[in-house]
C-alpha cells in the first residue's frame, strides 16, 4: 500500500454492529425506563438544536461513541416525549417493544417490497395482517384479500384518504387519468366540518380542489348530517355537478364525534357515490364487541381505514388501509415499466402493492403487525383498549362532577374535551400553564367556536396514576 | 383479584425489551454475516408464505421466541436478499450498520415531527442534514435553508415528483387549488421516454393527466433531446397548452443517462417552466468533484432530489428534496386545522414539514443521515463512491474486449447495460439462467427496443471478487 492510497472505507461489520447495536439497544431500553422522569414537552427555542449542529458533514468519519453522545447532548434536549405516560395531546404515538425491534428486523433485511417478485415474504405476509385486522376490527368480509377487495399498509391515513379519492374520481369520471381539465361536470367531494384536514388537502393536491369539497354541517355531537349531505347532494346535482366521494369518520380528531355510517351508506348508495371510512383514531376500538357500534355499517363501505400507528401498539408508520372494489384502486395507480417486469405479475396470481399507493418503494412494515398482534394477542390488545376506556371514563365522572369544568363533547372513548366555565381564556390559560409544568402534554380545539382541552388516554405506559395526576394538576390550576 | 379479572396485558418492559433487544441485535448481525451466503433470490411460489399464516390473529399472546424463530420459518424462505453482496439488481438497497442503529434511536423515541412543536429536534436536525446534504453534493446555495429554499425529507423520489409538478401546477395556475377543472388551458408537463414511471403516475394522480405528459425523445446516448422538448413546448404553446413542468433526470432508471440540464435550463427560463431534477439513483455520484460533471445546471433548478436510500448508505425511506422557492411547494401543501396552531408556528421562525409533504406525520428520519454522515464522513462515502466506479468500470473493460457481450449504453458510473450479441431471447436466456443459480441478482430493461442485462454495483458488501464472479458466471453461461 502507498502513501496516497485512500484510507478503507469505514463499514460497520457484522461483528462492529452488533457490539454498538447491544448499546444502542441499551440506550433505547434506558430511554423508555426514565422516559416518565422526563419533561413531557421541549423547552427549546427555535435555533437552538440547529445551533448545536455543524453547517457541514465532517470531511472524516466519527466514533459511533461520539455521535451517540452527541443524541443526548443534541437531540435529547429538542425532544417533546411522545411515549411518556404523561403524553395526553394530539394522539398517542403508542409504540411498544415489539413493533420497534420488529422495525428493527425490517431494517435489518432492507428488503424493497415494490413487487411480489422483489420480496415475496413482505407482499405476502402485509396481505396475511391486513386480513388478520380486518377479522380483529369486524370490518367484514368484503374488504378480506380473498374476495375482490383487500387491504394494504399506508404510511398514513392521509396518503389512504387521497389514494380512495382517486380511485373514486377515476370510477367517477374514467377519462381523469388522462386528464381532468377536459371532465364535464364539477367533480364534488363531501366531507363534516370535523374532518380531518387531509381531506381538503387531498381535494387540493389531486386537482378535484378544495373548492369543491362541500364541509357538511354536523348535528349537536359533532357528528355529520345526513339531512344536509343529502341537500348539499341534491342542490350539487341540479346544479350539473358530479358528486363522487363521501368522507365520513369514525372518531373525528377535535373530539372523537362518530359520522353515521349506516344513515350515509344508503345516501351513497342512492346516489352512487364513493364512501370512504376514516377510523384512523378510534377504529382500533373495534376490536371489543362492546365498541364495534361505533363503525356500523362500515362493512358496506368502499374504503376503511384505521392507524396502528396510533393507538395499537405499532410504531410510526403504519396504516391500514382497505378497498372493497382493488381493482378501483389499481387502475388508477398502476403503471408498469419494462425494468419492472416479471413472471409473478404476468401471471396475475400476485399482489404487486406498489398500484396500491403513491410512492413505488415500500418497506417491509407487515412485520410490525405480526410481532404485535402475536406478542399481545388479540385478547391483549382489546383488555388495553379497555383499560384505557376504563381510565378515560373514571377523569370524565371527576369532570362532571367538577364545578369549574364542563365536558363540552360525548366522550365513549379515551379523547374528553372540556372547558372552564370562565370562558376561552380561563380554558387556554390553564391548558398552557398545566404544560408548562412539563409534567403532562394536552393539546386544545375548538368546538362551536369555543376553546376546549384535549386529554386524550393512549399511551400504553399511562396507569390511572398518571390520569389521577393530570386531573389533580388541572384541577389546582382552576382554583 | 377475582378469578373474572382479566390477565394483566402483556406489556414489554424496558428490562424485557434490554434482552429481547439483544437477542435482535444479535439475529440480525448474523443475518448480515451470513447473507453472502443465501442464495439472492427467494425461490417460493405464490401462496407458499401465506400459506405458512394462519387466518386470524391468535387470540392469546405468544412468546418472543416463538416470533423469532418464525421469522427464520415463514419469513426468511421468502426474502430476496437486497443487502448481499451479489445484488447487482434494479437499485442498491445499501443500508449501513449506522443507518440501521439510527433507525432503532428513532422508533425508541417515536415522536412525531409534523410541527417543530412536537419535537423541536427532528425538523432542526433534519433541516441541517438536508444542509449537509446540499454541500455535500455541491447543488448550489439556492437550495440551502438560509435563502429561498431548503430541503425536506421524503418517502421516495416518486413523493419528491409529485410535490414538485402540484407545486408547478398551482404555480403556473394559480386557480388550480380551488379547483383544476375551472382552469382555461390545458396543463402540459414534460419528461423523457427514458424518466421514471412516478412522472407519468404524478400527472395521473394531480389530474395532469397522463395524456397531458410529453414524452420527449432521447438522443442516442438515452439523454434527453432539448430540440424536441423545444419543439414540442412551441408547438403546445401554439395550441393553446400551458406548459407548466419539466423533469429531467440525472441517471435514468434503465441505462443510468444523463438529461443535459444546462440546455434544458434554458429553454425552461424562456419559457418559464419549472425544471425538476430527478437524481434519485446517481445523484450521489456528485459527492466527488470528478463525478459533479453529471448534474451541471442544477444548481439553477427549481427542486432537485437524491434517494439516499439507494446508494449512499441510508436505510429505506429516506428521500431528499431540495425546492428554491419554499413557498410554493408551501402554498400548495399548508393547511393549518385549529388543532395544530401554536405559538412557534404562528411567529413563523420555524419550518413545519407537514406542509412540505403530502402525509401530515412523519417520522424523525434526519437521525440516518445523521448518523451516516457522521460516521462515515464526506471522504467515507467519496471513496465508497469511488470504489463501486472503479469495480463497475473493470466490468465495462472485460465486456468490451469479450466477443459475446456488447455494452449498449454509456456506462460512466455504476451501472452497465449489456447484451448477448446474438440477440434478445440469447440474453434474456441468459440473464434468467444466471438468477436461478441464486449465485447474482440481475434485473434487464429494453434499450431502443433491445433487451439488455443491467447489472448496477452499489452495495457496500460487494468487492471486486463479487464483480468478477458474476462476470464469470455470465460468460460461462454464453459458451
Amino acid at each position: 500500500m502507498t502513501d496516497s492510497q485512500p484510507a478503507p472505507v469505514p463499514h460497520m461489520d457484522p461483528e462492529s454492529f452488533r457490539r454498538h447495536g447491544h448499546e444502542v439497544v441499551d440506550w433505547v431500553a434506558d430511554y423508555l425506563a426514565t422516559v416518565e422522569s422526563r419533561p413531557v414537552t421541549s423547552t427549546v427555542a427555535p435555533g437552538d438544536v440547529a445551533g448545536l449542529v455543524p453547517p457541514c458533514a465532517p470531511e472524516k468519519g466519527e466514533s459511533f461513541d461520539t455521535i451517540m453522545a452527541d443524541v443526548d447532548r443534541v437531540v435529547l434536549p429538542g425532544i417533546t416525549h411522545w411515549q411518556s405516560p404523561n403524553w395526553f395531546a394530539y394522539f398517542p404515538s403508542n409504540a411498544s417493544g415489539p413493533s420497534i425491534l420488529a422495525d428493527l428486523v425490517s431494517s435489518g433485511l432492507g428488503v424493497q417490497g415494490m413487487l411480489w417478485a422483489t420480496s415475496p415474504a413482505c407482499t405476502e405476509l402485509e396481505t396475511r395482517m391486513l386480513d388478520w385486522m380486518a377479522h380483529l376490527l369486524g370490518i367484514g368480509d368484503r374488504f378480506l384479500s380473498t374476495g375482490a377487495g383487500g387491504g394494504v399498509i399506508q404510511d398514513t391515513a392521509s396518503s389512504s384518504a387521497i389514494c380512495t379519492m382517486l380511485a373514486a374520481r377515476d370510477r367517477a369520471a374514467p377519462g381523469t387519468q388522462a386528464g381532468l381539465q377536459g371532465v364535464e361536470g364539477i367533480l364534488t367531494a363531501y366531507t363534516s366540518s370535523q374532518a380531518h384536514s387531509s381531506i381538503e388537502k387531498g381535494a387540493g393536491i389531486l386537482g378535484i380542489g378544495r373548492d369543491n369539497l362541500r364541509i357538511i354541517d354536523v348535528d349537536e355531537h359533532f357528528a355529520m348530517c345526513p339531512r344536509a349531505l343529502r341537500s348539499a347532494i341534491e342542490s350539487d346535482l341540479a346544479a350539473g355537478r358530479k358528486p363522487f366521494y363521501v368522507s365520513a369518520t369514525v372518531g373525528t380528531t377535535a373530539s372523537g364525534a362518530m359520522d353515521p355510517l349506516e344513515d350515509l351508506l344508503a345516501i351513497c348508495r342512492e346516489f352512487d357515490l364513493w364512501l370512504h371510512v376514516d377510523g384512523a383514531m378510534f377504529g382500533t376500538a373495534a376490536c371489543c364487541e362492546e365498541f364495534r357500534w361505533i363503525q356500523r355499517g362500515c362493512e358496506q363501505a368502499d374504503s376503511y381505514t384505521v392507524n396502528p400507528h396510533k393507538w395499537m401498539l405499532v410504531n410510526f408508520d403504519c396504516n391500514c388501509l382497505w378497498v372493497a372494489d382493488r381493482q378501483a384502486l389499481i387502475s388508477s395507480l398502476s403503471i408498469l415499466p419494462e425494468y419492472l417486469r416479471n413472471q409473478a405479475t404476468a401471471t396475475g396470481d400476485v399482489i404487486d402493492y406498489r398500484d396500491w399507493q403513491i410512492p413505488l418503494g415500500r418497506r417491509f412494515r407487515a412485520l410490525k403487525l405480526w410481532f404485535v398482534l402475536r406478542h399481545y394477542g388479540a385478547e391483549g390488545i382489546r383488555q388495553m383498549v379497555r383499560e384505557h376506556v376504563a381510565m378515560t371514563q373514571e377523569l370524565v365522572e371527576w369532570i362532571n362532577a367538577h364545578e369549574a369544568f364542563e365536558v363540552v363533547a360525548p366522550s365513549p372513548l379515551t379523547l374528553v374535551c372540556f372547558s372552564h366555565v370562565d370562558g376561552d381564556d380561563r380554558t387556554q390559560a390553564i391548558l398552557e400553564q398545566a404544560n408548562a409544568t412539563g409534567t403532562v402534554a394536552l393539546s386544545h380545539a375548538r368546538l362551536n367556536d369555543r376553546y376546549v382541552i384535549r386529554l386524550n388516554v393512549g399511551q400504553w405506559r399511562t396507569r390511572p396514576d398518571h390520569v389521577r395526576a393530570a386531573w389533580d394538576l388541572l384541577t389546582s390550576l382552576s382554583s
